[in-house]
């Protein structure tokens, strides 16, 4: 088919247990496809916006095969995995795909963007479409938890998974920031990292709260680079614990302290608060109560920084993120954001978009990840390397389209009427007036 | 008394006419103010957060003589003046400073300074507070209309009065921009102006569309400074007028374009979309509206800005300015200007905050407006020149203590994927990468 194999490549073989563990019924993969199936099949191809997409079924058969230099074609190995993705596209297409029931061949970022853009253009509303939006509509209201399971779901799958492709120095699971185009994923960790603080404007001997620390590498670098104090909280045990141990290691335990608790219990006063990576999960209707934390904790002059995964507009989490990865998690619309800042006495100074750093830094993700596939195959199962492929591929395709924002908001008290005169001091090597 | 005596000093014979021109029944000058009119004024100082504010009686008597440096004394002339401030701070204390029945020994900026803060602390949770607050909030539903009513209203008072103390170069009636504390308010404008254009990337040859464009200057501007074409709108009569002599006395009417007429109603295609100073002249229901029609004009490669005042949440323009300075504006919070956005395929990019600016635009507004006052005096009449004196001086105090907000919002198409990589672009001599 004269199709170049990028990575997100997808040939391993099939697995025909569903994600709930149960065997299922499925179609003999021998038996031809017929007239109904192909029709389904090209309104699969519309609700994606025909960009360019193929799709062949279980027998050999392909779907429009006029497309020329397609970006990718989409495997059906049987009938049912056609049937379960139309039924239900977001949720079920994923789990299809995590199988090996649905396979790509060619560029899986490719087609997931394609599949964005269609979708978001709208292009094909048809009926088939509206149905699926109202059956993804009814089910948006539920969830946007921030429970303390939501989290252990996700991050206590074990450190040595995630160390396996993230940044090596500091561990950092949220976007990073390449100002230059060839930094390195360290490099451009650092880069955010000393974005952020030269935002909040930190000074040695000062005292930080940072609301959800990750593995704690953001906190050293403050406590290492700035001579601050950090307290830092999270309410996962392993990265708690992960983070402690490196605190030791780098002698600076002294200087940040890692406690196992919800923002809503942080106490004290201080000169900075910042959170990179926790608003996703603490869901709309908790944003007063955050803000109201923040202003409790926060100096009179300090400043403080929030950041996070966003949108354009309110829209619920993709369905399959939602369910397999990242229980309860929530992107916000900026408006949604104000709910923070709004209800108290607090002021924002500035907000910046990051949306194409999140999608280089995944780019970056993904190319390790695809490094260590072999090794996280023999640890878990194929399974596992398909479901991590799709998200982290399903995320690059978000940011690049510009279905997911990322943003920096940067804020203070509303009675702080001590503000840098312009933002240059954001920039190396520049103080604040 | 010791108090000194700054700009905003107020000692000219009181004029007795009430704004609609009727004359009124006010209590003699003469009888002595009684144990009751003493407790309402001290009911009114703890209104304000007993900051340091003191008040006289028409009959001299002092009401807590007791503080120590007074910001300020707030002398009421008459007992009706005291009676009709109570009945409803907002609109008729104005209306009494304006026509001299209030007058004001000391600073007044620090009065209304002391007020806001008073009044947003909201120490004095009376009865009467809550009465006042009840009161405003019946009428807030009001207006917000919009019409060219309204900006007659302001706009065409007539340009020789706006001269004698905007900047001279570009009368820029809007937030100018100090990034040196020492600029004058000409260097301030044009530092706007230029921050502006290099948020938007302007570059020679690029058409640009301008809603709301004032007297023309900044469209003079980016015509003669980035080399772009421009077509700029605004509903003011005299405002147009006047940019298109400036434009033709300036050998630029070739490449800039005044059209007397309504944003909605802007046809074209532009690389770029700006508008300063307008969206307080629009209404937050007319939000999705302006940005319906900056995504149909706008190129898909285009940047577009906002400039507005607003304030950190959603809450009822001030009851006097809006009455006798500006009818129908409305500063809205930044959760409600994402309606511009939010609703049409849009994406926000970046959000500057630049409150402290107006702080310092409207001192050095009001320095000039004093020093021609004694001329405005004799071309209109002395409650004109109060009404303006506490007009400008109100807005000093309003943006000082972080009742209003400045946010300057840049966005593109939601499609839009040709992003500056860090926003080191914005200053002086450094190009997008």
């Amino acid at each position: 088919m004269g199709i170049e194999i990028h990575r997100g490549r997808d040939n391993a073989p099939a697995e025909l247990m569903p994600p709930g563990g149960r065997p299922r019924k499925t179609a003999s993969p021998g038996r031809p496809a017929n007239r109904l199936d192909r029709w389904l099949a090209r309104k699969l191809l519309q609700l994606i916006g025909d960009s360019g997409v193929q799709i062949s079924l279980w027998d050999g058969s392909e779907v429009d095969p006029a497309v020329r230099e397609p970006v990718a074609n989409m495997h059906f190995r049987d009938r049912a995995a056609l049937y379960e993705t139309l039924r239900n596209p977001e949720l079920n297409w994923g789990d299809c795909f995590a199988l090996g029931r649905v396979r790509v061949e060619g560029d899986l970022i490719g087609l997931l963007q394609a599949a964005y853009k269609g979708v978001s253009r709208g292009k094909a509303a048809s009926s088939l479409l509206k149905l699926v939006r109202w059956y993804n509509h009814r089910r948006s209201g539920q969830a946007q938890g921030s429970g303390a399971q939501d989290i252990h779901h996700h991050y206590d799958i074990g450190n040595e998974f995630y160390r396996r492709w993230l940044d090596r120095d500091a561990m950092q699971y949220t976007c990073a920031y390449y100002p230059e185009p060839e930094m390195s994923v360290e490099e451009a960790q650092r880069a955010k990292m000393d974005h952020v603080c030269r935002k909040l404007q930190l000074e040695p001997g000062q005292q930080v709260v940072e609301a959800g620390c990750g593995w704690g590498g953001f906190a050293l670098h403050m406590a290492e680079h700035f001579g601050v104090r950090v307290k830092a909280f999270n309410i996962s045990r392993e990265q708690v614990r992960y983070a402690k141990q490196k605190a030791r290691e780098r002698g600076l335990d002294d200087r940040v302290e890692y406690v196992l608790d919800d923002f809503r219990n942080i106490e004290g006063r201080f000169d900075a608060f910042v959170s990179i990576g926790m608003l996703e999960h603490v869901g709309p209707k908790n944003y007063p109560l955050l803000g109201s934390v923040v202003a409790r904790v926060l100096k009179p002059d300090g400043f403080g920084l929030i950041h996070s995964i966003g949108r354009n507009r309110p829209k619920p989490m993709n369905a399959w993120i939602e369910k397999r990865i990242f229980p309860g998690a929530y992107p916000p619309a900026l408006g949604e954001m104000m709910d923070i800042f709004e209800p108290n006495p607090l002021s924002v100074l500035d907000v910046e978009n990051l949306r194409l750093h999140y999608a280089q830094t995944l780019e970056d993700w993904l190319e390790r990840f695809e490094q260590s596939a072999d090794l996280v195959r023999q640890e878990t199962d194929e399974r596992f390397v398909r479901t991590w492929r799709l998200y982290l591929s399903g995320s690059v395709a978000a940011f690049r389209t510009g279905d997911l924002q990322l943003f920096q908001v940067l804020f203070t008290h509303q009675e702080n009427h001590h503000l840098p005169r312009s933002r240059q001091y954001q920039f190396p090597g520049v103080r604040p007036q």
